[in-house]
């Protein structure tokens, strides 16, 4: 069984490693700041949710109740708020999976348990965590959020956190994620093997991932900021940028626009996590 | 008292804020990396010995044991041997020294009994600790840690760990900071919280930080790399671009000479560690 210190030093280790690959088109890294959030905000967040990895990695816990506590933390310890709500989604799941697992072909059977035996609490939890720090949610995206009907439905239907990821997956790669068996975080971990493997250094295997997974799959941040039309606009601009394009240009670009591809980055930290747990190191 | 979590995750960030800032002169920073070790590696060092300075903050546990703990922690999670060994050496008697406190006055009382209360069995753990990485050694540094006869004179003479930094006081920085109650680590704490004051960022009030300490304290691993003659112009030249010179090019000039003042940075890290244990948040 991996050790919950490992667990918890993977997770942090891949938020801390996605933050900081540059040039990573559109986002906050270690070269450039957003008014309201700079690269300090995201080592702190990382810093901050470590415990409740490590908590995830230890016992079973409740699964929203432990989305609550991570959002939490990392507001604890910087002042932008919501720095890594997508990367939690995943890598709460993933922590608590990698509990009882040794290998990755484990991690995977034992995520699609982990995500199953959410229940209403855990969708109640979630909401909070929601309302806690300030999230885009865009139409039709989990439930209506600012809508106390939704919780009312939650609790009347019965709906598992599961359900609600269910419902709002046809927008959110996250939610998809959730309820396919976390595909494109396993894909991720592959290309950055594969990448790692043909002598890229650490910090561009990354950036050839993030460009890789934008390329690939639409950006739902992108999307519910923009629409869907600009998410693949710039889906398609990253595969030109990896077949013959330059990634600063690219960068300018999206930050001169304000558009940042954040579950793009939440899919990289999911990603990594994984390879780091499969034994990577450098 | 402080929380084991919170102290750990104290200098962990101190660490991940010491490494991020940038033009840090001389030292790897997120703007370069050295031909053996590279910024990435920082991060995964940061990561792996956040559960041994856990371990300092929850109970007590032989100061030396610590030392080697965090040193090996340090060198499984990367590949780049010595990355924060003299950090380690600052940061493990203040986690120890911060279990029993609950503000800095008491953390600056406690410091001076957790050295006190080191034994001739920490010297030896600091000894191994030392041989499990290249560190850099002077003539009359540590005794002579490749000779045996060191190990029996601390086992004969019954020199404890504080005995063995005593010894080493004059040409060693961190070594003095042991003895003396750790004046400079403090002192760096409050310029920083001035700056901070006076509405710098995080990352330039650490470069401020940096350049001040180094201006003051001679580097000891300039000292001993190159000479006493090289330490003092590079803290005079400090002194030069904090008063109307060029960070930036400061920082070229040491690249291209090879000059890394890593005992600052050392320093620094002290120093941040006690900003933020005293409750700075960004």
């Amino acid at each position: 069984m991996y050790d919950p210190d490992f667990i918890a030093g993977c997770a942090e280790l891949a938020m801390l490693l996605e933050v900081s690959a540059t040039p990573k088109p559109g986002n906050v890294d270690r070269t450039h700041d957003f008014e309201d959030v700079t690269y300090e905000h995201f080592l702190a967040s990382s810093v901050g949710t470590f415990p409740v990895f490590k908590k995830a990695a230890s016992a079973r816990h409740r699964i929203g109740g432990l989305i609550l506590d991570a959002v939490q933390a990392s507001a604890t310890w910087q002042s932008a708020g919501n720095c890594h709500f997508g990367a939690i989604l995943l890598l709460i799941p993933l922590c608590a999976a990698a509990r009882k697992s040794s290998t990755i072909s484990q991690l995977k059977t034992n995520l699609v348990s982990v995500v199953k035996q959410t229940s209403s609490a855990d969708a109640i939890q979630f909401y909070k965590s929601f309302r806690s720090v300030h999230v885009r949610v865009g139409e039709h995206h989990y439930l209506d959020v600012n809508d106390a009907s939704s919780l009312q439905a939650i609790q009347q239907q019965n709906l598992t956190l599961l359900d609600v990821m269910q419902i709002s997956s046809p927008n959110d790669t996250i939610a998809k994620e959730w309820t396919e068996g976390f595909p494109r975080t396993f894909y991720g971990a592959e290309l950055m093997t594969h990448y790692v493997e043909l002598g890229f250094s650490v910090k561009n295997s990354i950036v050839h991932l993030f460009l890789q997974l934008l390329s690939e799959f639409p950006d739902t941040l992108i999307a519910k900021k923009f629409s869907t039309d600009v998410a693949l606009e710039v889906s398609a601009k990253a595969a030109h940028v990896l077949k013959e394009g330059d990634a600063d240009e690219f960068d300018k670009e999206l930050v001169a626009r304000h558009i940042n591809p954040g579950t793009t980055a939440d899919l990289v930290i999911g990603s990594l996590f994984v390879v780091l747990l499969g034994g990577f190191r450098y």
